[in-house]
């Protein structure tokens, strides 16, 4: 048996403006679609967005809070881990994924995207830092085939 | 929407003999009878016996382990939230819980139990430590009703 | 060269009566004169008690926070590491010591004793949590020959 | 009183070449010149430099591992914080600086500058990440004034 399920982290700013909203729904849908686990830091902006997206497509959806109440993540988290930690809770965010899929943030989301990097993890961006290591898509539903290719290769490993 | 899933940790050694092992499958069989996520540190003994228990009743198993690496999560695991944080990653066992279930252990356990009382969570015994504060039970079935008590009242306050 | 200094933890409850504050005060105070780092939670009750203690013997002491604010420390800790982990911090607190003195706490004392247990760590109790494991002192100037022969062992080690 | 000190943590690689080498040395004995303790994530490269710098000019040196033993410290560091944490100490390291200088590192040091920049932390660059919000220098004794300025400031403040 191996119950393991692929997660895949979204991270990105607290506030976002109507069109990284957009993006961030549509990330959330493709993840749930594929039969990846969604996993976010819990809270607003991005994450919220992102999470409403997996939960249309009925993915699961996991979020991993920098408080210690549960009641401060987003209603689309089905499995609410509050750290307590405060920022320190990032290098889960990106340390739990096994991809990693940036949207516009700021140094919160600098600090996930080098901690992703730092621990070998594949990092994508859509319209977020531009760091060397991490691979630039033009549009979300690249991330279809990217994600469908890394279920493959893993499956591979698996055989 | 509220997506939120109550989440039950089950606490315990890594090494356990065979009664301790059957316990900790019965409290896991139970805990995903009621519909909670079980959640535990995600390696051997009492956590991988408790593991097999929900997973024998299609529930859903979050494991979060002290390591970096996915691999040493026990094969009973859906969720896999490898912290690196090493013995810090107790913390997080007793505090993402709604509910914690110790059974025996040792200082690892403790620690564990001593996290969840100091964050008021309801913590139940069966054969672990005796601290005030701990509700003891005699056999894993009185858990039935005392989750499926704890659901009603959560679900009171949510009405 | 080996610059590394012994530190001794102490940890109590955040409230405390006038004889418990007396204690830390003296336990503090010993924990200089032997020529060891004071380390403890940083805040007020028994952590400051002990922290006012070490510096009127001319001794470091070093305060690890749960929160962010350096501010947040009393006035007597020299070296502050506001860790923004919450009771998470109590692993580091632990953690970090050579040797941990507990006086009178709450759970948040015993996780610290659990965990310090767990790690293998010489524990010394002076009216706090009975676990087995722990060496109970009766007065705070047993800690005076205790550590004495503590660090006569380590210096025979380095030889 | 106050007996608080200010901390200024260096940050940069675990391998580095002499040039780098010699220019974390002499930031280390700047920070300890102008009365700051250094800290680092206390191993090698450009963490050890840093420190044998401090202790040349009779600094104090907190360091702050990653891993659970005080032997794997580089022999200059006086406070040893062996964490446990793995990478997630990077925050403690930038999170417990009241000024942050950054020398030539891998994604590691970036995470390092993306935490202190979200903490608004005020981040020198010696040759380091280029991040919007870093300032940059083109000299080690640049620090020299720097560090000044801020320590009059923060004294001002304390008036």
């Amino acid at each position: 048996m191996n119950a393991k399920k692929l997660m895949v982290s979204v991270i990105g700013g607290h506030k976002c403006d109507e069109e990284a909203t957009k993006l961030a729904e549509e990330v959330g849908r493709i993840i749930a679609e594929v039969g990846a686990v969604l996993l976010t830091g819990g809270l607003g902006g991005i994450m919220e967005a992102a999470s409403r997206g997996a939960k249309e497509a009925d993915g699961l959806v996991v979020g991993i809070l920098p408080g210690e109440d549960k009641n401060e993540a987003n209603e689309f988290v089905d499995i609410v881990i509050p750290t307590g930690m405060g920022y320190s809770r990032n290098t889960l965010v990106a340390g739990s994924a096994d991809v990693v899929v940036a949207l516009p943030g700021e140094y919160g989301t600098l600090s996930e995207i080098a901690f992703a990097l730092n621990a070998k993890k594949r990092v994508y961006s859509l319209g977020s830092w531009d760091i060397p290591g991490v691979k630039k898509l033009k549009a979300a539903k690249e991330l279809v085939e990217a994600l469908s290719k890394y279920i493959r290769e893993r499956e591979g490993e698996a055989c």
